[in-house]
């Protein structure tokens, strides 16, 4: 774009995001054009209804309840979707884009499911599209993978992408509440939506390691192929394991190489207290990212909230504002539209340590079973932990199930969950086990 | 710079840091290619000596003992500067840059000194000046400080900027070594100089602090105003009180905006161990940097080392090559020098809480003048901790002196070192009293 002149701007949404997004281009304005040498002119903000952006005191003279309004504007030239979801989004930024205009958004789930056709749309009308906001809120990490780290080929992707369920895990650790009890907690402050299935079961983290790693690996996802695992049915005697274990339970979304190919997950996992992302609690996000020149690297902040997502949007605004953003989106390669399909490793097939709980009827021979079947499997047992109980409780004919507490060698996933199926459908056992990963700090292999 | 055409660069000074940078662009030439679509052509290898290229396999067609020979050649668009100092160094700059080439620099002392002059320079000959490696080895937080945070106020930043004095600090709380015995461990593997003065006096973490602090606020730093504190005189006694107060030692290197002033500062500190740099141990670095939008983000990795820096050094070569940095460089303002000399706010009078450890004689009333001075200068007691005595130890007529370890309330620098210097002056007390600033994760004041 050229220099010196300004840039007419059109927000659409003015929700929590979107109205933090206005209060910076019109408080800010001369801020941002002092600090980037090009003035960002608010013209439209495009929604429904204006009652939360009246509350902010936005500069009504800016209300547009049309959208053919700002798309027909010329002196339009970015285009900020807020709307969320993925069907008056998509709508959106397609018409924007064929309109000639670049577009910025924070929609993760927008671009883990449409991003590479977006991208060919946006390539086909000359426009650029912009979605650092998308993953991690005010943390620059995108910009890390295809700027900062740009001498590098990734190697690994460990984040905790997901500040509800972070927040939550915080709960149920430090106030040994079930995870019903943190849900509430976080639902009664604003930190869970009422409906909270896509940030608890997985999803949304899902759609943030998509975005990641197709940037970091040069890919192009098919979401379907991640395999998800939220924090819904996370039991809190296993948080109590982990921390007598000296592990804490964590939501990792993971993106790694695995031989040829490339694995990308989310699921709870066991990670030590000495991890770099076991300290990273409440709402917070953090991304660690392993390069081959750089060794480890993490990015830590807001995942979330009005003031750092708009952060991120902004700073794209600017970046596109500046022609910047359009050298990257025209020149680098890792932009998903630009690399063909790739099918991911299935998780079945990857290797890693594990955490067993298992409730075992308390006679002589059962943990041997469970040891054999392990074996029989070519999983090694690495610990045990079974607390004694007290000689005399309860009637002798009951069963007595206790939990035995085992942490496995490293073994792959299928071998893992074949076992474990085997020892559920035994006499000797109650319940279905709980089996979580174990996830170690990635080796550096700096070259 | 246009497009698709190969880029020659000249790498001056191949030790560690130019060694690697050699080695990422031609190892992964290919690689940097189809990822940035840019051809980065590394045509001369300029040092007085090639034992360690030689060493490293580089290709001895590229080795070069004439500087002029690359200045001179005008296929050279980008110089690296990787001679350290800030004697041949300078003049290797000021020389590129005059002879229109862009400079690439891990260099921080160059800049900590005369970055303003240099970058001034480098505008006047219609190139540019890159520094990203200067600063945290390869962390991008140059990056995240003038791209990724555009759209911010930068409020504060603390960082652990010094992986040598990290390494030290960790070895004496960890191993409860001495500083002698934690440096001499230190530089048996290699972390620190045989000469450590740089690292273990603060002033490699001053020059990287002069560099984030002009960057952030955007103004110009007299290096002299810089109030420099190393760890070379901590007492291992006073790593263990803090231990034992719930706090850990760090080398902090902070810009803060203190009222409307800026003040710079490079000091030992005591950190609460749940504070996000606590757990940055080892040879590690982080820099912790608070937004007005995005509140807390924190950046994290490797803040030396040959590869990592490369990594860094590379990302500017990429960027410059692509015309992305120009950008920046041209437009954007918080250049030092675009801004006049700021003068900074004396660290005397910035407020701070403080520990403090006096050899006091276990007489009666001896606190209690500690106290009554402390008062007398506005400064109040958060917590006292003196270990009773045995009874019948030693003479009766010498002195006890035992150590009384206070933490105070808020108070201003000057009063607090007026008030110690009266207190190690009184006849009950012995040697000169520790006082140490204690530092609390910063508010993090979103708007």
């Amino acid at each position: 774009m050229k220099q010196n002149r300004d840039i007419a701007v059109a927000v659409i949404g003015c929700g929590t995001v979107g109205g933090a997004v206005c209060e910076i281009l019109l408080r800010d304005r001369e801020l941002l054009a002092k600090k980037t040498g090009t003035q960002l002119r608010l013209k439209y903000i495009v929604d429904r209804v204006f009652t939360y952006a009246r509350n902010l005191q936005l500069d009504d003279t800016l209300f547009e309840t049309e959208l053919d309004r700002a798309l027909a504007d010329d002196e339009v030239e970015i285009v900020v979707e807020l709307v969320g979801g993925t069907t008056a989004a998509k709508e959106i930024t397609e018409r924007a884009l064929r309109s000639g205009k670049h577009v910025v958004t924070a929609n993760k789930a927008l671009l883990a499911h449409h991003g590479a056709e977006l991208l060919a749309i946006a390539r086909q009308n000359g426009v650029s599209l912009a979605f650092e906001a998308a993953v991690g809120g005010g943390i620059p990490i995108l910009r890390a993978l295809y700027d900062g780290l740009a001498a590098n080929e990734i190697d690994a992707i460990y984040g905790i992408v997901n500040g509800t369920c972070n927040y939550i895990l915080t709960e149920m650790i430090d106030k040994e509440e079930s995870y019903e009890e943190a849900l509430w907690a976080a639902q009664s402050k604003g930190l869970a939506e009422a409906d909270p299935t896509l940030d608890v079961e997985g999803i949304d983290s899902a759609h943030k390691v998509a975005i990641m790693g197709a940037m970091a690996f040069g890919i192009q996802v098919d979401f379907d192929q991640i395999e998800v695992k939220g924090i819904h049915d996370l039991q809190q005697e296993d948080v109590m394991y982990a921390d007598t274990l000296g592990y804490v339970i964590k939501l990792l979304a993971i993106a790694t190489r695995v031989g040829e190919g490339i694995s990308l997950r989310v699921r709870p996992a066991f990670i030590s207290r000495d991890h770099a992302l076991a300290w990273v609690s409440g709402p917070f996000n953090a991304v660690g990212v392993y390069g081959h020149s750089t060794g480890h690297t993490m990015y830590y902040g807001r995942g979330a909230g009005g003031a750092p997502t708009a952060s991120a949007v902004v700073s794209d605004i600017i970046s596109v504002a500046s022609g910047i953003y359009q050298v990257y989106f025209d020149r680098f390669s890792y932009w998903p539209d630009k690399n063909p399909p790739t099918n991911l490793v299935p998780v079945m097939e990857t290797y890693s340590r594990f955490y067993m709980r298992t409730m075992v009827d308390d006679t002589p021979g059962a943990l041997a079973r469970i040891a054999s079947i392990l074996g029989n499997h070519g999983i090694s047992l690495a610990s045990v932990l079974q607390d004694e109980l007290p000689e005399n409780s309860g009637a002798e004919e009951q069963p007595h199930f206790v939990p035995v507490v085992m942490t496995l060698h490293p073994a792959k996933e299928e071998n893992v969950l074949s076992a474990v199926a085997e020892i559920d459908a035994l006499d000797a056992t109650d319940e279905k086990s709980s089996v979580i990963p174990i996830v170690d700090e990635h080796p550096e292999g700096l070259t």
